[in-house]
């Protein structure tokens, strides 16, 4: 097996902090990750801890659990899931995965046959490039259009796709672009891959997490028109990404995906996975039907703050551009502007940069498929991310060549 | 990617416990699968449990580990192996997993290169199997040797071993023949695959289960000479398979195996893995240092104890024969004679009409790769196990010729 050549998010972030510069006395201030949990704003809700603490304590859930996952656990999700879907989801719909991590390397997987090739966002999340180049099968990229709300490029679509595309990966709420697709655009993207005879994958890891104009709808409304994977977490909406319980669930009523073969083969695909903990999986039914509106609620207002935030604060920085306020999710790509700065390559050396001086990390854009773009995670006490963001405008006024210009002049 | 063939020990298990006679009231036994969690003689011990619920309760790990795993946790395990060990790991040789499901995943993936093939024992776990046709790797199969203790047959690893061998599979103590081998055993094993250039990988999920004449010696002893993957887990020794707490070790210290290039694929590939929680991580230096060697004590007591007993009582079922005593792990290979049985036609029939009717499950060999034989789990309370092999006896006297003959005179 080749060592793939692709960058990741983690990869990149560790070279980052490992290129702080010691003697600054600054805090490092990571907008980095989208993991809110270091900040005590972004804790989790006693309920959610209680579930787990009592499941690890009655000691009846520390022997395995069927590889697919518990069947309560199973029944939970897929009632949780079909509140909001004009079906009803069955517990065998649900395979229970170690992380949404996980459930996109069982997507994968199971969909690599020789030659096929998969339909991902540009901007995206690089786990996809990353388990396709692991597994041998083709990515094709379409693009999101900044100046459309980062709506896929639905003619791109028509131009990628061929007899080898076997499913288009939508991520929605967006990471990494903070937008969240309205009802209609969804509703093409299904004609455009029933058109096509592919499958949806939805990644909605941020399902729930919409603060904007448009309300989250899980792609999974369009499951009659077309056969949708969706892929989900408790790591975001319920802020325990570490916990590592997610979902692969066939949203596909009309049952043209999850034929018997298909069935088979993903159950044995299980039995070769880790899968999460017995007893946090067992503590799922209860943290699902427990958990307070007041805490999402919370949550939601939180994100809005922060992420108004930054788009005001991001104003005053002239060489980042915000195409499009925040919508929903963690995080938010703002367009670098080199000619700007005087002595700034691209992304990667902003990004470099910044940290060494500022001891501030953001993402290279190129991390995530464009290049002089950066991404900038505002799930982060409101604080620190006014903290980091001033520190990112002393940084641009001190590499503009505004400042060049003043220096001449002091010269 | 076409769906395996093979079998799997949860899909055979499933099908047996599927097969039960409803109207049986006898309860059911199953000495199926390698899971004593199920007896309360087999629980972990307190320090375990508060260890995991304490890092939880503190909140400070409900985020993202790195995907290799928790730096005190990777220093925590390789201190505990190197107490083992005539030199001394680094952290930066300990990768955590998902189990050591995942641990063998993550190594046969690693392994996998066009053309290349792994040996590994018959019988055997059939996990390794299952990946490999995920991955499109060969496997090729070694026997072990009932009439020799289990051991490995040392002149079929030079006849199957080619150019395009890349490793060789030991399980020891050995799932699922219960044997332990010897340092002189281990070490011709070492010395055959440094002969044919290939890795030693060690499966020690077993690892210090052992309570017969030979103490457990890890595989990593030689890895001077050889280098060694060695996969382990909390699961067994700590009783707490559902945890899903395994590791992925280069027991190397020459660094043959881990040049940059593999350690940089490796890293990479952790990333699109799932990993266990953060919490059940953060635990682990706590485990390893405060578990009292009292409670190792008992469960390698108790497995004496009822492995004994299991031995006792097969010898009072005459179409089952158990080549060793078990002497380690959790379970015992006995083979199986259908001609003492008038209506049994193999192991699989066998298991399948005890399930029916005396509710004991049983694992047919086939599964583990050795067909007419049966894979029997001792690890159970002994009242359980006891009840369980007198219904096996009642069964093959109800089943034998000898019943016949009986029958026959009656008549």
């Amino acid at each position: 097996m080749e060592t793939p050549t692709n960058v990741t998010i983690k990869g990149i972030l560790g070279i980052l902090m490992a290129s702080l510069d010691e003697e600054n006395k600054k805090r490092v201030i990571s907008l980095g990750m989208g993991d809110p949990t270091a900040y005590s704003c972004f804790t989790t809700t006693d309920v959610v801890q209680d579930s787990v603490a009592q499941t690890l304590e009655s000691q009846k859930f520390n022997g395995y659990a069927p590889t697919i996952g518990l069947p309560q656990t199973r029944k939970a999700i897929s009632e949780y899931l079909s509140n909001d879907l004009p079906y009803t989801l069955s517990p065998d719909d649900v395979y229970i995965t170690a992380g949404c991590t996980q459930a996109i390397e069982v997507t994968i997987s199971i969909l690599a046959k020789p030659n096929a090739n998969i339909l991902v966002p540009k901007p995206g999340f690089p786990i996809y490039e990353l388990c396709a180049a692991f597994r041998n099968v083709e990515i094709r990229h379409y693009d999101l259009l900044p100046k459309k709300g980062w709506e896929v490029d639905l003619n791109a679509i028509d131009e990628l796709a061929d007899e080898n595309t076997v499913a288009i990966v939508i991520i929605n709420p967006g990471n990494p672009c903070g937008n969240v697709y309205s009802y209609q655009h969804l509703k093409k993207i299904a004609e455009a891959a029933k058109r096509h005879k592919i499958l949806v994958v939805a990644d909605e890891v941020y399902g729930h997490l919409a603060f904007g104009e448009n309300p989250f709808v899980p792609m999974g409304v369009f499951g009659s028109m077309v056969p949708v994977i969706t892929l989900g977490s408790l790591s975001k909406r319920w802020l325990v990404p570490g916990w590592r319980l997610g979902w692969f669930i066939t949203t596909d009523p009309n049952g043209i995906f999850k034929n018997a073969k298909t069935v088979e083969r993903l159950k044995k695909y299980f039995d070769i996975c880790g899968g999460p903990a017995t007893f946090i999986q067992a503590a799922v039914p209860r943290i699902l039907s427990d958990t307070k509106e007041v805490f999402f609620a919370r949550t939601i207002r939180l994100l809005k703050q922060s992420s108004d935030l930054c788009f005001e604060k991001l104003k005053g920085i002239p060489c980042l551009t915000c195409p499009q306020k925040p919508q929903g999710a963690m995080s938010v790509m703002v367009k670098l502007n080199v000619s700007l700065l005087k002595d700034i390559r691209d992304d990667i050396d902003f990004c470099f940069k910044l940290a060494k001086e500022e001891s501030v990390i953001l993402l290279p854009g190129l991390t995530v498929g464009l290049k002089n773009w950066v991404r900038i995670t505002f799930a982060a006490e409101p604080s620190s991310l006014e903290e980091a963001l001033d520190r990112v405008k002393s940084f641009y006024q001190r590499h503009s060549h505004q400042q060049k210009v003043q220096n001449d002049l002091i010269l």
